[in-house]
């Protein structure tokens, strides 16, 4: 059985080249980057609101908003998911995905 | 075998208890949920700037960051991917995930 | 002659009481605070992706929507420009903008 | 006397040619378009936050930062306040800066 996100990702790329009079993942494609990512940092935002707020079902919902667009954003330049994965999962490796993403650390 | 995703929030969790001295984890998730919330925006808008830039492995690099953060974020308010896999089948049921995303066009 | 950026925040003072049916401002305010945050936000998102295209009109444009919704949040705060004026002048002080500002440095 | 932000502007001018060891604004304009335009999406995300958690403190420190950061942005475009006052006075023009504004809201 497909990964939600997986299923997720297979809906976006069948439907970018789609109609965007009747798809929504068409018609913001049908846009370009710019307006992808815009909506990608209008849904950040509104997880960061709703984080702060601690509305848990506000950030499940901006949550899924942000994994949405973020997929949409990631077909827009011929990536996936798995892409995202595999990047993870080099950080995982010998010393940890903690201990890189230590080196953000401020 | 383990999705990365599910992989990396297991890791996650059991680290954000650690030793922030030796946990990035830990460190971020010991200076609170704002602070949590404010490296997810940073990490939203270099994804943005990376779009913009069309720089591919960037893209990759700051999406795996966003979606490490994102899984901080969701492990300090007692929530999971599954949480967010579920809002997003949810959405997808009869009418399918483009249509209920479509209420968020402009 | 009164700066451009006071008479702007002379009117948003004005209107942001006033019928939201007729007044962004009005409209905007009464919908709360995490609204406004959320359109500050957005802009912030618009111009550093004008910044990034390298698109001057689209910077001055979206700059001017950045400052405008910052005055309707400080408005709603009861605070105002000058408030930011005098962290600035303060800052300014013995050592300097620079160098208070060097603390940001990462 | 000059206004605050036009000092302020002044000031980071003369600065972002100068020695990057000892000015932040020449290391930050050193660094790049993007390394600024970084900046400002976390300063504004920083403003959002002290603004859900009503932190009047917080929401003029961070706005102080949003407009530095701006102000350094504008530099580094070759533009200035001034543009942005310009634009601002153009929309409030015949019919006001909120009825044009209003084209924004949704």
């Amino acid at each position: 059985m497909a990964d939600t996100l997986d299923a997720l990702e297979a809906v976006i790329r069948e439907r970018r080249t789609g109609d965007p009079a009747s798809s929504y993942v068409a018609k913001l494609t049908a846009k370009g980057r710019a307006k992808i990512a815009q909506k990608l940092g209008e849904e950040a935002t509104e997880t960061v609101i709703a984080a702060i707020q601690d509305d848990r079902a506000g950030i499940v919902s901006e949550a899924a908003d942000l994994l949405f667009h973020l997929a949409v954003l990631l077909a827009d330049a011929g990536l996936g998911l798995d892409d995202v994965r595999a990047e993870l999962a080099r950080r995982e490796g010998v010393s940890g995905i903690d201990e890189k993403a230590s080196r953000h650390a401020d």
